[in-house]
């Protein structure tokens, strides 16, 4: 642990930057999530083994912000789904790196998903692995990879995590 | 993100705030919580579903701090019940407006509930609304609005959330 | 709740060593697990039913950094079990005392375990009461209590939590 990488006032604003990121998710406000993101942000959503291994299979791999968008469109007209709502808790932010431009965070991450008349079960439990960076319009993430634990998904994953 | 609106001294109480406020609900110190409040509070525990549609129906709904101990009183007097012990999963919290008195934040919830000989399960999952103020004895919300994204509960809801 | 307790600056390092050991067991980079405690420290996992009775049984528990140290070599190279991950999610750090020395903290903890194949369950879901110190390596903890409030625990706990 080295804590001179980040000062109290910039940890803060990562703090406030997941929450607010993870609320434009769990409210369905699709259309915001990829101003969360750099133009040329890179979003991996992966299984652990695959991620550990240096496998390339991802439920979603984008490399652009304008394939964030181009899934968003998706999640919301295109792909015919049951429809559930989702509620991120993410764990406490873990200052990885940090340098002039951003830094590298790690965070646990638990995505419960609920359905009308139905119990809550878990989504994803895992963790991600994010760059950050000081833009003109505040934060923004550089890439963000999102890795669950359990291979087995309860069914298919329609929003972004 | 407006990370002008709250400065780091100032999260850290809230966050103790939330912390010690869950704590007294898991460790079923319910005495304490309608000190938590101010006199005049509102509190709400209410499906996302009525709470989207600005439905009134709730599962609680209470207007004032007597309001809450009477409830307190209810749920260690009254209610029969089968035991159970909740815990309290508050996520990263987001601030949404400051001014003179205050702050409205909002927080994701995970809430389990364990009964005894039994494998513990959701209780609660969703998010508060909540508007806190500085008072002369520290910090106390004004008002707190659970919602929850479960529209079926495991089953009654005994202590607050 | 008394904010003069800790100021933002040392409450960032509680949450970077809090995020740092959680990730470390969660990586299954056990080795680096004792390391995190003091030569003298004591780590306790126990049921909230024996913990609030004082009662000495306890799943796990350890009065030096050695004993965590056999409990890591046992848990990779003895201990014969089915292959799971774990996953912690830890709630906003309540401090409970400080002094001179250090901080007495509080935390709620839900530990979610993933075999493969299968979906996520609950391994752990209660809280942690910790004695956090400054030492010339950085914040170590002195003493860990994990308390779990699901008497029933799924099955063997191999990993420490």
């Amino acid at each position: 642990m080295n804590t001179t990488m980040i000062n109290p006032t910039d940890f803060l604003a990562l703090v406030q930057l997941y929450a607010e990121h993870d609320a434009a998710l769990d409210t369905r406000e699709l259309d915001r999530w990829p101003a969360f993101f750099t133009e040329d942000a890179r979003y991996v959503l992966q299984s652990r083994e695959n991620a550990s291994r240096g496998l390339p299979l991802a439920v979603m791999h984008f490399e652009s912000r304008g394939m964030l968008a181009d899934r968003v469109y998706g999640a919301r007209e295109t792909l015919f789904h049951h429809p559930y709502s989702q509620r991120h808790i993410t764990g406490l932010p873990r200052v990885m790196a940090a340098d002039a431009s951003g830094w590298t965070v790690e965070t646990s991450l638990l995505v419960m998903r609920t359905k009308r008349d139905a119990l809550p079960e878990v989504l994803v439990v895992g963790g991600t692995r994010d760059r950050i960076v000081q833009t003109a319009e505040g934060l923004r993430f550089v890439s963000r990879l999102v890795v669950y634990d359990n291979d087995l998904l309860p069914n298919s994953i329609i929003d972004p995590i």
